[in-house]
């Protein structure tokens, strides 16, 4: 194991945080990608995101393959241990993250052939810069392992429930003022819950990073169990 | 390692798919469970379901606690490293099913608010009776370790995309017809998603067991990325 061409394992863990992190940068481009093109109707900005998905999917299946076969030949225990699972497991919610750019860019394709709906997209363009910066930020503190950081991302999850709430409660408004808006506004609607599900998925990074620091689950409340009661009053308002 | 209390690493990978099973087996309820109380309008059927999410969150928790610690602490090469993988990988499929099945429970809890819509919440049940079969189905195949009917259930996959395109422009079609039914309708659009999102679980999970039997990755074209183009064509048509 001494052999200078025979990576330590300290040296695969890092180099597979390495890859996740670059997954990480590959996600955070889809998503700003799929919300400009859906603001800006940009049919080939979207079919771009769809054709790079399978990049994300590709670099997902090989940081699986390297973290298990790390676990399973390197025996890491503790923060290693922690960490090589950490990084298999932010990066399956990074490959979803992609599969759910990848939808909305789809759907924008869609609402391109449509009446545009200014109103209704400026609400999709704030929230997906909220949620942009969200992942931004959990990515951040997965880099630099800044606890504080994650727990940061992690309380403030309602906040993307809020604005999801909101902009439901917007487009059915429009909907039901102008029949024509049904069906283009039936794909923001899916578009908005596709942002809210990348809220989500940062929350759940923001988890992982908390588990792999300190060997602990996080304590209180989850703050997405709380919004998701809280939404499902909200829902019973909608409905 | 040969104390008779001591369990062989291949009696704790045989637990470890004996406890897959019995998420399997909670999620099938979870599932059948959410139709019924959205066709039935039944309150404390749903409230039920939503209740019990809790149950498969831990058990899935504990399963991939056992299976890194497996993978970790037991060194297991070839099939027994791969069945336990798989045994990891199901379990987050399944509880991603039960989180689905969480979520259309409490859209039947608003739905119980509005006037019936029989017709629509009819296709709803073919559907989710549509999409629970093929659940069961694969994880027939999954404690039988039958490959044919893991690749059965993959192949036919795209069944349950016709299905969900059909019951999305039924709804549409409702909406724009009469108003009153947009907001339970933007409700019931989500229900037939969530339907749809499970039978791509169930797509998954054959592909998980096909590569845990075989070592090889699924080859032609996965049915899922066909039918995602096509579906791209067809929300184009109803754009």
């Amino acid at each position: 194991m001494n052999e200078p061409w025979v990576k330590s394992s300290g040296d695969l863990v890092e180099s597979l945080v390495a890859e996740v992190a670059r997954l990480g940068g590959l996600a955070e481009a889809q998503i700003a990608d799929c919300v400009d093109a859906v603001t800006r109707r940009d049919v080939p900005l979207a079919q771009a995101v769809v054709a790079r998905d399978v990049k994300l999917d590709a670099l997902q299946a090989d940081i699986e393959r390297r973290a298990i076969d790390l676990i399973a030949t390197r025996q890491p225990t503790g923060r290693a241990l922690r960490r090589s699972v950490a990084a298999l497991k932010i990066a399956m919610n990074l490959e979803r993250c992609g599969d759910l750019a990848r939808n909305i860019a789809k759907r924008s394709l869609v609402l391109s052939e449509s009446e545009p709906l200014t109103p209704l997209t400026r609400s999709i363009e704030r929230m997906g810069r909220l949620v942009a910066g969200r992942l931004k930020e959990v990515l951040d503190a997965y880099t630099a392992g800044e606890l504080d950081k994650a727990t940061g991302v992690w309380v403030r999850d309602e906040e993307v429930d809020e604005h999801y709430n909101s902009l439901f409660r917007e487009l059915l408004t429009y909907m039901m003022g102008d029949p024509r808006t049904i069906a283009p506004g039936a794909h923001l609607l899916f578009i908005a819950k596709n942002l809210e599900r990348i809220g989500d998925h940062a929350t759940n990074i923001a988890e992982i990073i908390h588990f792999e620091i300190t060997g602990d689950v996080m304590s209180g409340e989850r703050p997405k169990w709380d919004s998701l009661q809280r939404r499902s009053d909200t829902l019973k308002e909608e409905g």
